[in-house]
């Protein structure tokens, strides 16, 4: 990595405890290192929260922690991955993001040059989201006390009249869209970490999905017609989607061989006896839509660069409340499980 | 700790990497033991974020992660903390709290019935201070990954309109106010890790501060008058009136003799070498105010229970910008420094 610590912190090539302590270690940290990566961001101030114009309008709030291992990893970084993954949080309740928090849990030792990396892509993210940075927390914790760098993210959004979405919401009648191929984040992870490699090597799909999500509410169906969004993070669509069916007491079939699935993704989920609708995303989403409406919202996506692989996969049933089952490749039924535990940890 | 891990739980007297997974396991600890525990905040619900009313004023945004060990300590334990905290975040700046998200890394092997009791503590500090929790998100790491719990609180809060209240706003002539006795938070910590034991125990006077503070902006000098509220946590005294001293580009000038401190917290800082000004705080704050309304937010102060011990401590002077000094209890003048960096470890 081509980068000069800035003075003062030029005799910290790692993060120390004093860092995390609120005395000029951690001024210095913030002024000369935090702040400039995250540049753009002229809210965020020392003071210890800030004060922002009224909204107007209904607004979304979320939070997510970021623990993913490695920090680094084809197509992201644990940084932008805050970024993207709040802001999708917001997105799925209709919200246009606003405001995000960062809160940083630091280990002791971790490379000042790590950090900056990081932070630098986070600030990235969050221009190109257009949502202002207005808070931050910053702690230090003893090595092996954390690993590396924890971050937690918390967005603000604003949700327009009309707008009405959540897992509740879906109908019988209702259609399962899909924005693209499903497993590229988690079989990303998980192919640096088995140490698979393949001819083209597994991408993150990391990325932020609140426009694309604008552009599907613009249809001339309007915001009405889409019921649920769902980014199928951990536990993949198969764990989303039971929720949803949860939730909304409703059935929920799928065509199994309309979700795309990239052929090195597909490999290496049965190199490691996994499947691809238990995987986690980072930049797709589900949507469930008035059947009338799916048509027209179909197109939205196919005309934003997120969804231009976007699929229609399934349907809202009255029958089976609860239950997610799936017309197989080879024309049976099967019964999609939630998946139980963590088949790859700190994939997020 | 008489407690039952409520079904279907019981299985699992401690955390497991699953319980982070996104699949059956995560929703079991978020349904049967998370929610019954911030029980009352039925706003919490398993979408990744939560539609709100519009708040029509400005907001105040505010984030804070807390690592404090040990996790239970006289006077609270990190989840209440982790509450009051934020909580006092936002009413530094003259903000009403609204909401709060919580933001759980749990390390795999955390005891459930620990889990619980920070989690019900939690829950009582939210609806004590009439915070609703309405955004939450749980990981789980492995053995050694982290140290027990992490959590992040993040906050959104109303701010009135007439209130102006920042790190910048302290000017010469200024008085400088203090609601109560310094050190205890941090030297309670510090008596349990060094094992130091006094005839009363240190208790931390961790509590939420937006009622005093409303109590303040509430005088007939109106809100106008408190310039900068802040409450001298990691750093203590020193370290805030530092910022403000810079922010502001004023002097400050303190009458030492006026700061009071427990006689357990002096004998615990003279015994370990530390200085009460650098000492932690969860339950103080400062307030900068305008001379002529010092009097009247002084009695405002001591007829709400966590100002009975309030005190006028100094003056802003435009000599010394960025300068903070005390008269000291023999007459002379010294300079108070800003602590250089962790004294006191993982204090919050």
């Amino acid at each position: 990595m081509q980068w000069t610590c800035p003075l003062p912190l030029r005799d910290y090539p790692h993060v120390i405890l004093g860092h995390g302590g609120g005395g000029k270690l951690s001024a210095d940290l913030v002024e000369h290192l935090i702040l400039p990566a995250l540049a753009g961001q002229d809210k965020l101030s020392l003071a210890d929260s800030t004060v922002l114009p009224a909204i107007g309008s209904r607004i979304a709030i979320s939070t997510d922690s970021y623990v993913v291992r490695p920090l680094f990893f084809p197509g992201g970084n644990i940084g932008q991955l805050a970024v993207h993954g709040t802001v999708n949080d917001l997105a799925m309740s209709g919200a246009v993001p606003r405001y995000l928090s960062v809160g940083l849990i630091l280990e002791e030792g971790l490379e000042m040059a790590s950090l900056a990396a990081i932070l630098r892509s986070m600030g990235e993210a969050a221009r190109e989201a257009g949502v202002a940075i207005v808070a931050g927390d910053t702690k230090v914790v003893g090595r092996g006390q954390a690993d590396g760098i924890f971050i937690n993210t918390s967005g603000v959004g604003e949700v327009a009249d009309g707008v009405k979405i959540g897992p509740c919401e879906a109908r019988a009648g209702d259609v399962v869209l899909l924005s693209g191929t499903i497993g590229d984040h988690g079989m990303a992870i998980m192919s640096v970490r088995e140490g698979i490699a393949f001819d083209s090597p597994i991408v993150s799909d990391c990325a932020s999905l609140h426009t694309l999500v604008q552009a599907m509410l613009g249809t001339p169906a309007g915001a009405g017609a889409v019921h649920v969004l769902r980014d199928p993070t951990r536990g993949g669509v198969a764990a989303a989607l039971h929720e949803i069916a949860r939730s909304s007491v409703v059935g929920i079939h799928l065509d199994e061989a309309a979700i795309p699935v990239e052929g090195a993704v597909q490999a290496a989920c049965e190199l490691l006896g996994l499947d691809p609708l238990h995987i986690a995303n980072e930049g797709k989403l589900l949507a469930i839509v008035a059947a009338e409406a799916a048509d027209a919202v179909l197109e939205a996506m196919y005309r934003h660069p997120l969804g231009k692989r976007a699929v229609r996969i399934g349907t809202i049933t009255d029958r089976n409340p609860g239950r997610v089952t799936a017309r197989t490749g080879i024309g049976g039924t099967r019964i999609i499980t939630m998946p139980l535990g963590e088949e790859l940890p700190r994939i997020c």
